[in-house]
This record gives structure tokens, sequence and C-alpha cells, in this order.
């Protein structure tokens, strides 16, 4: 095992990005992951347990029409899919995110999300981090934006090439 | 059953709070919930597989120092602790949200939210409705806030009290 996760050793940690190896603009699209009504109702009763999320006929008629998703279970898909798809070292630790849910997640929807990096910027105070912000569309199987989100995300540099600043 | 649940009968939704009852400056606190290294893990592996939120061994070398909660599962209990805390009429219907971490949730915190509305906005298209917009801080037990959030809620008015304006 490495000394730290966060650090991992090279020879673990092929083609995993550091934080110079990032910059704006640069795109990445995940892998897909498709609920169905039972993983929604499943979600609702431990975490949102509204009748919309978890009775089609409530749903029906209700604000959304037709049984929706919490938000924060696609929020929890979307960071499944970034978790699985977005090779950072030392993984993907969210400082804060800015969220919302233009439509509703529905059974059956497959989804997938779209990462653009917006911003890189190297801590003035911590030589072996910086933070980037991070734009991402999670889209349905129609191309619909079912949430949009941008957060910031903690990213370590490459050992050994930050001594010098330190 | 009432005809839409975003407008229940009268008896079925006694001292149910409408846009008409709200506004900037209330509070309210929410019951609690406790989180063990069990629920840790087990919303890890599901939505966030990484090796801080699943072990405790590889998470004490991680930037975290120890078992930490993914972030999206304090902000689904939290959820919970407001679907169940707050008597809106229709529900607890989010539109977006702005959040961030300021500390871990650890195995054993007892969390709970304390919310405060900031504005309420009457939709100016539809005369049923409008925002309002809530801080909410998830407080561990030692009072330390683990989660800090700014939430847009959709919220209907007391039927019979917007008709002259449609």
């Amino acid at each position: 095992m490495p000394e730290t996760a966060t650090h991992p050793a090279p020879d673990a940690n092929t083609a995993k990005l550091y934080l110079d190896d990032l910059q704006p603009g640069q795109r990445h699209v995940t892998g897909t992951r498709t609920l169905d009504a039972d993983a929604i109702k499943a979600f609702a009763a431990q975490f949102d347990p509204q009748p919309f999320h978890l009775d089609e006929g409530a749903a029906s008629r209700s604000f959304f029409g037709g049984l929706a998703a919490s938000g924060w279970h696609t929020a929890a898909i979307t960071m499944r899919l970034m978790v699985d798809g977005l090779p950072i070292a030392g993984g993907v630790i969210g400082a804060g995110a800015d969220i919302t849910w233009p439509a509703p997640t529905r059974p059956g929807d497959t989804l997938q999300a779209h990462c653009e990096i917006l911003e890189v910027k190297p801590s003035r105070s911590r030589p072996d981090r910086g933070m980037i912000t991070m734009r991402t569309e999670t889209r349905n199987q129609r191309g619909e934006v079912v949430q949009l989100m941008t957060t910031k995300v903690v990213v370590f540099r490459r050992p050994g090439t930050w001594g010098a600043e330190g």
C-alpha cells in the first residue's frame, strides 16, 4: 500500500491525472447508468420519502406529472459516473457544488455525465495541491439535461513538481 | 385521495405551510439522524466508491485522515431531515442548491439541520406558487457545520388566496 492514498505510488497510478495535467477546456464524457422505478423508490424511501418519488399514482397527480427521481439521487448517480470515469489522482474530492435540476429523471432513463474543466487554480498556501472548477451536465438518453452542476474539486500536484515552490 | 398531491384537501393538510405563511427570518430545526461506519460504506459502495469512504485504513492515510461520509450522503441525509421536519404543503421540491462541506461527516455523527428562510418570492407568471430561498446548516453533535446549503424550493400558495391575481 502507498504511504498515503492521496499520493499513490507511481506504478499504482499510471495515466492518473494531476493538477499539472489539467487545463480549462478539457472535456470528459463518462460511462452511463440506467435507473428503473425500483431504484428511484428505494433511494426515495431512504432519503427523500415524498409521494412523487415513491408512488406512480401520487406522482401523476403531482408537480412532476409522473414518478421522478429525487434530485439527490440524480446527484449521487452523477457522482458515481464521475468517480468511475475521471482518472484524477487521489480521487474526486469535492469541496462544494452549485446544482440545478432543469428536468426530472424518470424511470428507465440512462444518465451520462459530460464534464468540462472551467478553471485550474494552484493553491497559494499549499503547494502540493490546487482546486479545479468543473462543469458537469448530466444528460438522459434523449440528450436532455437533468442536472447541471458546477463543482470545486481538490486536485493534487504531481509529486516532485512542486518542491521548489514549497 | 386529493385531486393533486401538490394541493391536498385541507383536512389532509392541517398545519401545513403555504407560501403565504412563510417569511424571511423564519427558522426551523429538524430532528436528528445518526450514521455509523456501515451506513457510510453502504452509501459509498453504491454512489461514491472511493477508498476514504469505504475503508478505515485507506481513509486514515488520505486527505480526510479517517473514514468520512460522501458529501452526497450528508446531502441525502439532510434532505431526509428536511422532508421529515418541514411541513411545507405539497412537499419539499428543490429547484437547485448551492452546497459546501466545511467539515467531514464521521462514523457515529448525529446530524441535525438548521433551516432559515432568506427570501420569499411569489411567481409572476404562475400565481399559484412561488420560490423560497432557504439556508440550511447541517450540524453534527458538537455543533460543527458539516454542510452549508442554500436551496431554492418551489412552494404553493394557499388555495383560494390567489384567484384574483390569476
